[in-house]
């Protein structure tokens, strides 16, 4: 490069880099109301991430969400599988208070009877009371008849699979062994789970292949459409949940096999939908988080994801169960940088609210807390708990960074059965995030303090009629 | 701010960008000889940074270390354990062909005879061949007799302690149990390790607690003092090696405990550095890499590391043994983005004698290859392979992702005994880097093909004379 050429590519970076710098100013005095998008992937583990550590899965675009605004290395999803988590996040309030965490059925299946009751506020209709544009896209997983469907919910718009994309099974040949074998043989076809726009069914079996990338595009096209109001968007992929299925411009590509082909495909979806918010100028008053429902379905092996350095995983209290690889991104608003404080899942519900300036709701508990605070300033997170139930009991409570197991339960097999700690196992999770080194002698005050907690919760908790046990 | 402010703020940030960004193209362009900084941590986990997924140890200059340059994840130290792990970053050859492994004993101690030989030639030597002026600051292990010292291996200067912060521990009621106990109580006065500039001890037992931010200083000192003629600084810091000791600024502060402490203060020192260069206007003529020696030393839980995802860690021939968590950077130079290729600490003499224009040695095996076309253009590594050696004997090998053991041996008491395999365990690194499922069965191709590497390379080694074994 020539220094004329060079100087010419400089003034033209610069002109470009003023208008950046200089709109965003503008926009961040003024007053357009902020968008939120929801980026909500299934059974990923902690360690699946290249910003989390993993060291064969190349996601460049979570990796710049990470890099330009937070990581939270301490964020926890309100359950440990699909259904109740999902109640969690859009509800803001613990499963338990809505019925949505049953000991009888751990999820919804494709013939239970019940679904999220209508009485429960969802984060979508609490934003519609200001105007907000609404959508659903991906799995929903909070029940399947058309009462309980995103439309009935707050969202002006569906596209998406009902439930789990392993429902609604073919039981065939080629379904025997699946929960053994390899993905390489389990064709999208063996799985006669319905796609939905609205409540209409307009493919079955969906075709599993292509989904990821047509949930990423429904949502470029989603935030393009409604540029001129403010929109909500939740993306629920259903993917990397097993079965596993990659389109053919990421099957294959990976080196960390199909379960990195899948998070390619989906960390190039977050990187469409940047892109677009972008272009359209909509980066500046849109908060982007990703997150998951729940940590790893292990005994898949290499189908299932890694909880990184973190113990167990999906259906588990311990913390590989219920921390998830969390990213907020929203440049000129979102303060850059890594967050070790405790956050939830259900504060989104809060602090999207506040944000919106919608009011909470007050005639029942939300277990949700404003988290604005650390992601605008930095400031304390106002988190400094953490409920992990398995169904309808509570099984560990955290507590700043100790952490205390009354109950201890593997799932799927693994990890060991139903224990019962007294007294508690303690763990400090800022020295030992693995939970190796149980501390509980030492430390008789905090146990107390866990306990007195408890109490406090207990004394408040209504636990909603069960939504889950029953099946046709 | 109001919108005048603004304007000011923005022209302010402008011109001081263009005067970077000028600088930078200009500096490309002309022919100023690159600069070298090595960091070298001790003992330092896979899994001990932000950028390679700790949740709760905050390092900022390192995870922008990984930002603005390389962040390679499949780099490897030539052994396991520290002395033979010095040797090949300093002479790019696996250390069983100096004689610095041994299977009598592993490591250099206070009492022992020997050290580097003469004949090896350090990159600090190829480097003064043309004009460099080199530092080692840190921890040597290469031999405390004068002979062996820095200064008779190509480095003008030396500032630092001849072997592990652990060595020449006086045995009082202090250092009783001390393998197992916290290392609250363990004070820097119970380790008699003497600190050298150039060949003479200025202090002893070295003041282990500030020795971190020392080594970072002087590292800054060099550089500052330097920066007219190229330098080349090998910053080896002896922590976070047990015992761990932390300055009072940092003790106390991290959330991960003492071991996060030393960490963050390396981490610290590191953005000093860097800082420094920046400063200076060397930022764009200085390549830094932070690598460490060997995996996280586990029997001694909190006080030492993690790694991360991988199996097992110091002293085993598993990937958290030998896989470090490597970095590179060099604005305008070092091309951005995440590595997955594979490289090693040996690749370092290669690749930086080349940049520098100093021919590779002709008459010996040199294992490093030159990584410069991945550095600076994201080309693929030449480096397809590895040897895991453990003393002068190979455990496993790998070949692409395919990793082949054909003995497994744990340390200090962890990870199981010394194991032959025959068909060797087989892993893919790139599906699997947890090494948790052989795979052998299905590629007894892969295992040929490895086996023929074996055969070639034991065709051309010559094996150094054990300079470990003899102690006085």
């Amino acid at each position: 490069m020539t220094t004329t050429k060079a100087h010419r590519k400089l003034y033209f970076f610069v002109s470009i880099l003023s208008c950046l710098f200089f709109n965003n100013t503008l926009i961040s005095q003024d007053s357009k109301p902020t968008n939120f998008v929801i980026i909500f992937a299934d059974d990923l583990g902690y360690g699946d991430l290249g910003t989390f550590g993993n060291p064969t899965i190349k996601t460049p675009n979570l990796d710049k969400m990470a890099h330009e605004g937070q990581k939270w290395t301490n964020f926890y999803a309100g359950a440990s599988v699909c259904t109740p988590s999902r109640a969690a996040i859009l509800t803001g309030r613990l499963p338990v208070r809505s019925g949505m965490a049953s000991n009888k059925q751990r999820v919804l299946f494709p013939d239970s009877k019940y679904g999220l009751p209508a009485n429960e506020i969802t984060l979508a209709e609490q934003l519609k009371t200001v105007g907000y544009n609404t959508a659903c896209i991906g799995k929903w997983h909070l029940g399947h008849k058309k009462q309980y469907l995103p439309t009935n919910n707050g969202f002006d718009y569906y596209f998406g699979i009902p439930y789990s994309n392993d429902m609604d099974r073919i039981q065939g040949e080629e379904y025997k062994n699946y929960w053994e074998r390899s993905n390489d043989s389990i064709k999208t076809e063996h799985f006669n789970v319905p796609l939905l726009r609205n409540t209409e069914i307009i493919e079955r079996p969906a075709d599993q292949n292509s989904i990821t990338t047509r949930y990423s595009n429904e949502a470029v096209s989603y935030i393009k459409k409604h540029k001129n109001k403010p929109f909500f968007v939740y993306l629920a992929h259903n993917l990397p949940h097993v079965p596993l299925f990659a389109s053919k411009d990421f099957l294959g590509k990976s080196e960390r096999g199909l379960y990195g082909d899948v998070l390619e495909e989906i960390d190039n979806g977050v990187g469409k939908i940047l892109e677009t918010l972008q272009k359209e100028g909509l980066a500046e008053n849109t908060i982007v988080v990703f997150t998951s429902d729940n940590g790893p379905w292990l005994p898949f092996k290499l189908n299932g994801g890694s909880a990184g350095p973190l113990k167990a995983g999906k259906g588990t209290t311990w913390e590989g169960g219920m921390r998830e690889p969390t990213l907020f991104w929203g440049p000129g608003q979102i303060k850059p940088g890594t967050i070790m404080d405790i956050g939830s899942t259900m504060d989104l519900f809060t602090t999207f609210s506040k944000i919106a300036g919608v009011e909470i709701p007050k005639d029942r508990v939300i277990d949700g807390v404003d988290l604005s605070p650390t992601l605008f300033k930095r400031e304390e997170s106002p988190r400094k708990n953490m409920f992990y139930y398995r169904g309808t009991e509570i099984y560990a409570v955290r507590s700043e960074n100790y952490k205390a197991h009354f109950v201890t339960q593997g799932a799927y097999g693994q990890f060991g059965e139903r224990e019962e700690h007294d007294p508690p196992l303690l763990y400090n999770l800022g020295e030992d995030p693995s939970e190796q080194f149980n501390i509980a002698e030492k430390h008789p005050d905090v146990l107390e303090s866990i306990n007195e907690l408890i109490d406090q919760h207990r004394s408040k908790l209504i636990k909603g009629k069960d939504q889950l046990a029953d099946r046709e």
